[in-house]
């Protein structure tokens, strides 16, 4: 069975057991809610490291007041259950004043690659983020950490923090995780309505359209502008982006200028009441 | 003698083989320009830690453009063979491209105990602070870090930000060492002309009147304001604060309320072109 700590003493405690007897850890950190792209990060776990650490924590101050804190779906059975059919070997469900006692008043901000996108959209986001990733990184001590690329800017802004701080950890990203038909998935989707389900499809489909637009010389800006227009032909109430941008620090690419095998189209689209986000190399 | 290194990965090697020996670590991190203070630092370590590092790092990121960091005094030569008379094992000395690599764009930033008195009088400076010391803290891995009670808000910040990041060390504060005269030993105090010098001792010498009229019942604000006074008369151009606060959290405390134990006298003065702060229990 996986066995539940929620005190970082005992994290630490069982980590460190490990480490003494020789045997890496690999950290997966995730608000819950799991699904198989969380599971398939435990199985990459797997094969690079003997121990693997899942942590289920939803971040109070990843959230915006008006977003769906109180809403985003929990389950520590049904996680702790998925987890265990993974072979996890610990799961790490601290509540929030064990992350966050009475005083705190610490937060990391990165300037640059949190800026656009989802830190446009989300002023806080990425604050939240890199505060308590970090947190998780230092109570864990983790040999390699594990986050899906479903979350690409959270991905990169994750390896700036860790290399601006110099955290003793190799981040590793892993493919998004996709139902049959192409859609990312992701926890949120729990929120989509069965019709709604079926138009989110336009979203993967979009994107792929976009970028064999342009990988046949479409000009970056008109497939861009055909995509939101496709998103919004589908149902979808507002496009956040639909942005080809450099792979690796998220600024805009020139309108005609594709940077190859370093370039990403990112995505973020609103399905009635639910935010939906995705991104492909391009 | 002692062994200086100037980069992380060094650092971590020589540390990690100590702590695998079964050998604990304490940290001095300065700004370099030492004197008695410091050394003071490196010889409590020492009875409580069997190796000692010293880092030599003067922040960019916790002067203001106006400020004083070209100016700042530096000396490796002299610092080093002040640490190796003092036993310490290993001086990390990296350049700024190794502490700030390019596109580092990572700030740590506090609220509350940062604000009032240092923080609002120099702006960023506690961000920088708290960035930096994380980094050394995540860097050098040691079991204790030593700071001294001359930057007493910078020793609470850094307890603060400390406990809020779960970094794995204790943080050890240790008493102001002072010249014959009572003033505190500060490397700024080279800054100071004889005159200015001569008259420098009036700072702890208002401070220890002040807390004891207070603690012979006068009034907190009158003996802050008959603090102030007495400074200006000395001959210092501006009182930034002369401030009886809390002494855990720098909270004001009430006019007529002493805090007992709790209660701390900050000061910061500037005597010609030179800002001198202190402190003490109250």
């Amino acid at each position: 069975m996986t066995r539940i700590v929620r005190t970082v003493a005992e994290l630490r405690e069982q980590v460190r057991a490990w480490k003494a007897a020789g045997e890496q850890v690999g950290l997966i950190p995730t608000m819950g809610a799991l699904h198989e792209g969380h599971l398939s990060l435990v199985r990459l776990a797997q094969t690079r490291v003997k121990r693997t650490v899942a942590s289920v924590f939803v971040n109070p101050k990843q959230f915006a007041p008006h977003e769906d804190f109180d809403a985003y779906p929990r389950g520590e059975a049904r996680d702790a259950e998925l987890l265990d059919s993974a072979g996890c070997d610990l799961l790490f469900a601290p509540n929030a004043a064990e992350m966050y006692p009475q005083g705190f008043s610490t937060t990391i901000n990165l300037t640059g690659v949190s800026e656009p996108l989802e830190g446009a959209a989300r002023p806080q986001f990425f604050g939240g983020v890199a505060t308590v990733v970090t947190k998780l990184l230092i109570q864990a001590e983790p040999d390699i950490a594990l986050f899906g690329e479903k979350d690409y800017q959270q991905l990169q802004v994750i390896r700036r923090v860790t290399r601006d701080l110099d955290l003793p950890v190799e981040i590793v990203g892993a493919p998004t995780a996709r139902a049959e038909d192409g859609l990312a998935l992701s926890s949120r989707n729990a929120y989509l309505s069965p019709q709604e389900r079926a138009a989110a499809v336009a979203l993967p489909n979009a994107m792929k359209a976009a970028i064999a637009a342009v990988q046949a010389g479409e000009r970056v800006e008109m497939a861009e502008a055909a995509g939101k227009a496709a998103l919004e032909a589908a149902g979808f109430r507002q496009v956040d982006y639909f942005d080809f941008r450099d792979a690796d620090d998220l600024s805009r690419l020139g309108p005609d200028a594709l940077h190859g095998s370093k370039a990403r189209l990112l995505a973020a689209a609103w399905l009635g009441k639910t935010r939906l986000i995705d991104n492909m190399a391009a």
